[in-house]
């Protein structure tokens, strides 16, 4: 299939489309564009495949029992019965924006992932965007005002800014919003104790909804696994919305495995410190570049250059793929955005960089 | 977790409920609830997730290419754009809840597969009974007034009764309504030549929307997979109402491989027209019971004894699970279901039938 014949994206980890222009075999890209944890899927990831292949000819248990069970015990004390797993965050996040739907209007903290607007609009959403602004080099939001009611829409650590949001300072939202839903995509990639979670917040707050991802820190996006921590009398509603057994079986086993390989997590937490170092002091140098501080495995960049032509020089000279900023509505062509890899593979972005920055 | 404490499933293959009504493992029930070929997974599928699982840690292609090309070759001439992959027929059976939902009426064909009801009555469809009538071992439905517009569900063969409705028989109804949905779940069971689908006709009716599963006949429920053949406006419209990447990885590389896997469908259509005469023959002569002749891989059969009993006992005595009908309100207790298994299995059936009836 010709380049021509595919559009440009508008999520990361889109290979076949960087594929055809690097005029090579997808496997053969270095991904920078999707924010994917380089030392995975863990091998206890991989075991557990092998161990329920036959479970496949089964429908999967409606109720999720044993990976609720799972989650429900990383988010002790929190009972399973206010886990909904899912086919991925991106499936709940549906769910949400139908629930978003029924509010008068939706404040969404932009610049947003572009499939917030999509599950907002696919139900007809009335959204009013609520954007951070940037001064000296730190991302905020200004202060909502106390009339404010209906939806409320962000994620935590923000994508693509990187930044991490406090936990007071998202509460009193909580207190003012008939809905807060906030995406902690990201959040497993901080070490617990630097973890700004909402999900010990839910039994207090029965008007919040967290969206956690699993696929990420595990790296396993091809397999999709997230869920939903809210009220049971929500996700009973939610449940209603969506068929009975959206979360294949071997998504289900992976899952219930890698939420106990401590050893992975322990390892990724001791990586990503060393490589976000790494990766923001080579980059500060290069001509036109500034990266911002980021709290989660990617870091936002702004580029004086162009990044449309930079994306495509990358690709087409040394098969590496980093994430425009296009679908980003605000940040334009000044941004890119780079998940934190192995420190090697940072180190080829780094070179590649190097080499192609003062000929552009 | 006690038996108490799990409702009776709406369901087929809830063999976690069965398991402890059983007191035994959910692996060692010989599970007629659901109709999934026993014959697979194939080899080729298993084959196709070794192959695929380094894809894990990439995201799946949003636009599904490959799959989408090999489903267009089995369905030729029809393009990769009429053609939308799910995480299962039941994932898309909720998009078409949802169209349906913006009809002013829904007629639904009953009884109906509870998922039905739930898809649409989750977008608040009103939803027109339009039942089936049994006339000397057959089941037909009368015909809808000329005057009748807005939606239709139907399946076809139809679930429970196994009854294959000819073409012609839905024609004229893709005519007369706005929107008419067919889930043909379980149409690759019968031979391609003995096959009433409604495939080829997507190109003249741009209402029409076929559903089709690869679960059953290839053996991976637990996986997920199907896919909608509509015009593809529609589907571009479906694609709005859920997140880019429904379909994982593994799900997609096996519906390529088993679509191509000629010698397991040969087999599995020599099997099941031996092994559902077996069943027929056997359960006739057994008191109480009259089993319909159905064109699928499963039995709708009228059972004198209320059969939550029989299923109890099934369970108890045999670790034997059967569907009861509960779930289709309008056969109550007096009609099961079973698969089509081996012929060793359905011998195992036979024998347990013969030996319980008569104590009841």
């Amino acid at each position: 299939m010709s380049a021509q014949s595919l559009a440009r994206p508008g999520h990361g980890g889109n290979l076949t489309w960087a594929a055809s222009i690097a005029g090579c075999s997808p496997s053969e890209i270095l991904d920078f564009s999707a924010s994917i944890n380089p030392w995975g899927p863990p091998q206890s990831a991989l075991e557990a495949i092998q161990t329920h292949l036959g479970d496949l000819r089964a429908y999967p248990d409606p109720q999720y029992r044993v990976l609720r069970n799972a989650l429900s015990q990383i988010h002790s004390p929190l009972e399973a019965d206010w886990i909904l797993p899912g086919n991925g965050a991106a499936e709940l996040l549906t769910l949400a924006g139908w629930d978003l739907a029924q509010q008068e209007t939706t404040y969404l903290l932009t610049p947003a992932f572009g499939d917030y607007r999509r599950s907002l609009s696919a139900f007809r959403a009335r959204v009013i965007e609520w954007p951070l602004s940037e001064q000296q080099g730190q991302w905020s939001f200004p202060a909502l005002g106390l009339d404010k009611r209906g939806g409320l829409l962000l994620n935590n650590p923000h994508n693509p800014t990187g930044r991490l949001f406090e936990q007071e300072m998202i509460e009193p939202y909580l207190e003012q919003f008939d809905l807060v839903v906030v995406d902690e995509a990201f959040m497993d990639f901080l070490r617990p104790q630097q973890q700004q979670s909402l999900v010990a917040r839910v039994p207090k707050y029965k008007n919040l909804v967290v969206l956690r991802s699993l696929t990420k820190f595990y790296s396993i996006p091809g397999l999709r696994l997230g869920y939903a921590i809210a009220h049971p009398d929500r996700l009973h509603r939610w449940q209603q919305w969506r068929d009975p057994w959206p979360v294949n079986v071997l998504a289900a086993a992976v899952g219930t495995a890698v939420l106990q390989d401590h050893a992975f997590q322990q390892h990724t937490w001791d990586w990503l410190s060393h490589a976000r170092s790494q990766l923001v002091n080579g980059l500060t140098p290069l001509p036109g570049l500034r990266p911002y501080p980021g709290a989660a495995n990617f870091l936002l960049v702004y580029s004086r250059q162009p990044v449309p032509e930079l994306q495509m020089a990358l690709l087409k000279r040394d098969r590496i793929l980093i994430r425009d900023c296009l679908s980003f509505g605000e940040l334009g062509q000044h941004y890119f955005r780079v998940a934190i890899r192995t420190e090697a593979e940072n180190q080829r972005l780094l070179d590649a960089m190097t080499n192609i920055l003062p000929s552009l």
